[in-house]
């Protein structure tokens, strides 16, 4: 690359550390990159991780010594993800998304890759403090919000699935009983696409009695592995009773009159995590 | 936002642009959040546009007028390109991918999502200038990259499913026979995930005859809605017959000898297509 002035290195450094979160970047790599003196890059450093605290990008640590570098933190701050949680509630409160059954449909939410983007982030915000090493979810419609989570901590993301399917190569099965419909159903997840030991985030869409989180929960277990965290988008406030405790949510549903075409909808508890996580900061 | 220096404007204009691809910015909104002159945000961009450019990020497009402003249409350098082409390449090569009956285990490839946002990139730079207002996938391992190509794009993901589920509303459900297996199998798709008259890119992990992708082509017709491509990671080789002819593929297996643990995996099209694109642009 040639040489580059200041305001081209601030471009281009801003975007290799976007593209890069929770990894350890020496500064030689950028000295070399733009032929410039480690000091400039300090400089340039101090700028962008600035405008990323300010800002609420996210935050950006720098090691010291020999081996130490910069590292970009995603995060998100609290307007941000006040506005975040008031969209996915205000979405969820269109009555047009009844279906028969009372079920919610919610694969235009789902399907809007920027959005997931931004919860992924919000969950990510939260958890940037955490060990993480994977995430979980199971097919199909935690995919989107699990890979999102995954790109923002930078850790692979697993799919467990209800099916059988032979191309995997060997899985661990579980039976579990779904919470609503208390059927026993399996869920399935390829030997060797979890590492054993690993600390793991769960990751749903929708949370109504817990029954699928809670199968996940006994999946890892069969891994040897720990739960980290829980995070759903929505969870259902109707559920009699709840298998999980501990969770993060964005929205919850208060109330869904199926005949009346009515939906209440309230934001989840991450606002308050993210509060907990600012005091204990401070 | 307080008033801020070029450095600053730099580093939080590059954040945003890149968060927000095809998407037309007005001048209006920096000048604004910056309180600065609109003489100085269009010098910003001139930096901007330039480093975006020779560092093959993507292209801005400044649209002049009262109703103009500036575009960011992310894309990909040629070298960028070969670099991860060559990647998927060696990744498939390690023949502790091979399964019994001579499937490939991907999901350490597909569970990375940061993998997955480069090889959506490089999808989304060669569709830059095609109109695709959707991509559609079939659950489960396409669902990854499709995300990954609708972020870069800024246009919803569907999900085509191969059971039954109740909770998505008013389906359209067609059969298709797997080009492999020759079986008669279905896929569902939620009547309100895709708009009528959409053009739609179609995403999947692997391809062998095609059937899939075939399938997912006649359910197009079914929503009135027009192939605009089709993308997959990896094709196989060795399939004897075809359904499908106009498809970029990464990377393509070219033999895969289950009892020898051996595969040969070449590049895919997908270069030769970036390079008639560009050919066509000079």
């Amino acid at each position: 690359m040639k040489k580059l002035k200041r305001s081209g290195r601030l471009v281009d450094m801003t975007y290799f550390l976007l593209q890069h979160p929770h990894e350890l970047i020496p500064l030689t790599h950028f000295s070399e990159r733009y032929q410039s003196a480690k000091s400039s890059i300090s400089e340039d450093l101090v700028i962008i991780k600035e405008i990323f605290e300010s800002e609420g990008i996210g935050m950006l640590l720098t090691v010291p010594g020999a081996s130490g570098g910069v590292k970009f933190i995603p995060s998100m701050g609290e307007d941000e993800a006040r506005q975040l949680v008031g969209a996915v509630c205000e979405k969820l409160s269109i009555s047009d998304r009844i279906l028969p059954g009372g079920y919610l449909y919610m694969m235009d939410m789902l399907g809007d890759a920027r959005f997931m983007q931004e919860v992924g982030r919000l969950f990510s915000a939260i958890l940037s403090h955490k060990k993480i090493d994977a995430v979980i979810t199971v097919a199909t419609k935690g995919i989107p919000l699990a890979y999102a989570v995954g790109q923002h901590l930078d850790v692979p993301v697993s799919i467990v699935r209800r099916d059988h399917r032979v191309t995997e190569g060997s899985m661990v099965s579980i039976n579990y009983v779904s919470g609503s419909s208390k059927r026993i159903q399996t869920m399935t997840l390829a030997r060797r696409s979890l590492s054993p030991g690993s600390n793991v985030f769960i990751v749903d869409d929708f949370m109504k009695a817990g029954g699928t989180v809670r199968g996940m929960m006994d999946l890892l277990h069969e891994f040897q592995a720990e739960v980290a965290g829980i995070g759903v988008l929505v969870e259902s406030g109707e559920a009699e009773e709840r298998l999980v405790d501990d969770y993060l949510s964005v929205a919850r549903i208060c109330q869904l009159n199926e005949r009346e075409k009515t939906i209440l909808v309230e934001p989840g508890n991450v606002l308050e995590y993210m509060m907990t996580l600012k005091e204990d900061q401070s």
